[in-house]
């Protein structure tokens, strides 16, 4: 009955993987799937995003939510500034 | 007194390049730039657009909006599909 959190992180294994991790997701009966990813991980979320809902669920998932942030990375004094996304996939009724 | 639409397509030039083309669309009295990118300029587009938010105009710009799609590049039969991200700044009142 809870609502599960489904976020996967976008790094550096290949985009198919990180479709694969969503349709496991989705077959294990999540409504919604987070996706996670900063700096140049972000175009890869994206591609993400899109096969998933064009090639594989044609339709049936859209995307709910994207927002754009940044986050702060490292330790003094050696702090830099990088770029996140969010990309909300959810199931249609 | 005509709303003027402001595109900004993100290529291949430094992340400070596009950020300056915004700043002078703003400064020439626009209330809100459009960035468009595909590809690996995605996360271009994303470093761009929190650099004006949070760097330049702090508290004065939103990204009024952010959607992800997919296009279609090249000829027959060497169509490929590329992901692309529309990312609207806007100035707050």
């Amino acid at each position: 009955m809870s609502e599960q959190t489904n976020v996967i992180f976008i790094g550096r294994k290949s985009v198919m993987n990180y479709v694969l991790a969503v349709l496991l997701q989705f077959d294990a009966g999540a409504d919604e799937v987070i996706l996670r990813a900063r700096g140049k991980a972000i175009s890869k979320a994206v591609d993400v995003a899109e096969i998933v809902k064009r090639r594989l669920y044609q339709d049936k998932v859209e995307v709910s939510s994207c927002k754009i942030d940044t986050e702060e990375v490292g330790e003094e004094p050696n702090i830099r500034k990088v770029s996140t996304i969010e990309i909300i996939l959810k199931k249609k009724e």
